[in-house]
C-alpha cells in the first residue's frame, strides 16, 4: 500500500519533527562513507526555461530508499505558478516496494536547505554575535533566519536586497520572530557589520567587497549550488581559517569552493566535510574567518523524507 | 492536481490503446534525435540483492516529461511479493506540475517492453513463418507472444524451458491464444525448428548452437540488457544480414551486440537502429539470418505513460 501525502498533511507534522538532529545524523552517515548517493540526475528545458533534479540514494542498513523530484520553471510565475516544485517517493530498501509518496511540491527541499544552514551555525557561528547578515528576500532568505534562531540566539538582524520593496515583505514574513529586523540595500553595509552571514541568492558576481568582512565572522554561502553562481569573493576563501563543504565531491564541481579552487586560492585539500566537522570537533573556535559552502546532498532529502513519513504514518 | 492510478485503473484501461503505434512513433522520434533521454539512473543493493533503475526522459516539443521508476528484487517472492515494482510518474513539460502517478507496479515496464518485440515482428519477422520459439517461461515469455499474435499470424509455437512444471504453467497461462503451442527441453531443436525466434531469459550463456538456426529466420533477443547477460551465439551475429538495435548507444554498453562487437563478430557501425528501420524500410526483405537486440529504452516509457494517462483522463 502506497501512502499519498499532500503538502497540508506534510506541513501539518513538520513543525513536531526533529529535523536538525536527523539531517545531521544525515551528513555524519555521508562523510563516514555510510551513504549512497549516485550523480545527480537532470533534465533540462530551453523553451520555456526549466530543470529538473534527480536526487536519490540510500544509507547502508536503513529500512529506506528516496528518490527525491525537484524541478524550477522560471516562467511560472507569469501564470501565477510557483518556479518549484517536487515531490520525494519512499521505498522499502529491503523489497523495493513504493511506501510514500510525498506531494511536498518542494516544501521539504526548501526546509531541509534550511536545516542544513542552520547546523552549519551550531557548529561554525562565532560566540560573539551581535547581528545576523541575510543576503536575499526569498524564500530561503526568510527560511535560514527562521532555522537558526533554533541554535542561536541573536537579537539583531540586517537584511540585504535589491529593491525597498522586497526588504519591506521580507520584514513583514519574518516579523513572528519577534527580531530586530534592519534592512539595507548596501551590501558591504551588511557584510561588515555581521559575525554570521548566509547568502540566499543566484548571483553570479560576489555580493559583498572581501575587505567587508571582519576577523570572527562565519559565512554561510547556500545560494550558489551551479557551476556558474558565485556569491562570495574567492579571495575571501584564500584566507579563511575554515572552509568545510556540505559535499567535497560535489563542491569540486560547483559553488563557492569550486571557483576557489578553479582560481588558484584554496587547494581542494584544505577543505573540511560537514559530516567530519560535526564528529571531530564539538564546535570551531576559529577566530579569523570560516566559511561554509552548501550545494544540496541526498542525504539531507533521505533524512526528511523518513521523519515525515514516520510522523505520518507510525 | 496529481492524478493518482492505481494497478487495476491502468489494467482496465490499456486494452483499449494502440501501444503498438505510440511505441513506435517513440522509437522513430528517438532514432531522429527528438528525445532527450539521458543515462539511466541506477542505485544497487547486496543484502537482500536487488537494483533500482530510473529512466526518464521527454520528447521535444511534446506536453510531458517522464521519470520511471523500476526495481528487481530477487529474494521477494520468498516473502510471497513479486520481483518487480516500479511507477511511472508524468509531468507537464511547461511548468514541472506532476500531472500523473502510475502505481503499475511494473505492468507498463513488462507491457512496453512485449510491445518493442511485437514491432521488431512487424517489420522483421520472414514472410514464411511456420513456426515461433520462446526461450524462457516468465512473464515476458507470455507477454510476448501475446503482442506477436497482434502484428503475424502463425500457429504454431515451440517454447523451450528448464522444467516441465514450467513449461506446462507456460502452456496454460497462453490457451487463451487458441494457438498449438509445444514445449521442449531442448533448445537446439526449439531453435532449429523455428523462424522467428524470441529469447526472454537472464542467461550469461548462450541458449543454442549457432548451427541450429536456418536461413530465414529472425531472432529477437531481449532478455539480456545488461553487460553480462548474453542469450544468443555473438558468432550468429557475425553471419547475420542484418543487425537491429533499439538504442545503439545503449547496445554497446550492455545485451548481445555489445558481447558481439567486443569479441570481434561485428563493428558498430553494422548495427540498424530500430527508429531508422521503421522509418526507411517497411518491411525487411533480408533472406538469411535477422537479429534484434532490446535493451529497453526510456522512449517507452514515455510513449505508454502518455498513452495510460490520456486514457484515464481526457
Amino acid at each position: 500500500m502506497t501512502n499519498i501525502c499532500s503538502r497540508q498533511q506534510i506541513e501539518e507534522v513538520l513543525p513536531g519533527l526533529d529535523i536538525l538532529g536527523l539531517i545531521e545524523d544525515g551528513f555524519v552517515a555521508y562523510s563516514k562513507g555510510q551513504a549512497v548517493v549516485p550523480p545527480v540526475g537532470e533534465l533540462s528545458f530551453r523553451q520555456p526555461p526549466g530543470d529538473v533534479h534527480i536526487k536519490y540514494g540510500y544509507l547502508e542498513n536503513d529500512d529506506y530508499y528516496v528518490i527525491k523530484i525537484a524541478s524550477g520553471f522560471y516562467d511560472n510565475p507569469t501564470q501565477g505558478l510557483a518556479s518549484s516544485n517536487g515531490m520525494m517517493l519512499l521505498f522499502r530498501q529491503q523489497t523495493g516496494e513504493p511506501l510514500a509518496i510525498l506531494l511536498d511540491e518542494g516544501v521539504l527541499t526548501d526546509i531541509r536547505t534550511a536545516a542544513a544552514g542552520a547546523i552549519v551555525a551550531k557548529y561554525m557561528a562565532p560566540e560573539h554575535l551581535n547581528c545576523v547578515g541575510i543576503f536575499g528576500t526569498g524564500v530561503q532568505a526568510r527560511l535560514q533566519l527562521e532555522y537558526l534562531t533554533k541554535v542561536i540566539s541573536c537579537e539583531n538582524v540586517l537584511v540585504w536586497g535589491r529593491s525597498e520593496e522586497k526588504l519591506e515583505s521580507y520584514k513583514h514574513e519574518v516579523e513572528h520572530l519577534g527580531l530586530q529586523i534592519e534592512s539595507s540595500e548596501d551590501p558591504d553595509m551588511v557584510a561588515s557589520n555581521s559575525q554570521l552571514i548566509v547568502t540566499t541568492t543566484p548571483t553570479t558576481k560576489p555580493l559583498f567587497h572581501p575587505d567587508s568582512i571582519q576577523p570572527g565572522t562565519h559565512i554561510t554561502a547556500m545560494g550558489s549550488d551551479t557551476p556558474e553562481k558565485n556569491e562570495i569573493p574567492s579571495s575571501l576563501l584564500g584566507i579563511a581559517d575554515l572552509i568545510v563543504a556540505d559535499s567535497i565531491i560535489q563542491c569540486q564541481e560547483r559553488g563557492e569552493i569550486h571557483h576557489a579552487v578553479e582560481r588558484g586560492f584554496i587547494k581542494i585539500g584544505q577543505v573540511t566535510e560537514l559530516g567530519d566537522l560535526i564528529q571531530n570537533s564539538p564546535k570551531t573556535t576559529a577566530e579569523g574567518i570560516t566559511i561554509a559552502d552548501l550545494t544540496g546532498v541526498a542525504v539531507q532529502d533521505i533524512q526528511i523524507a523518513k521523519a515525515v513519513y514516520h510522523a505520518l504514518h507510525n
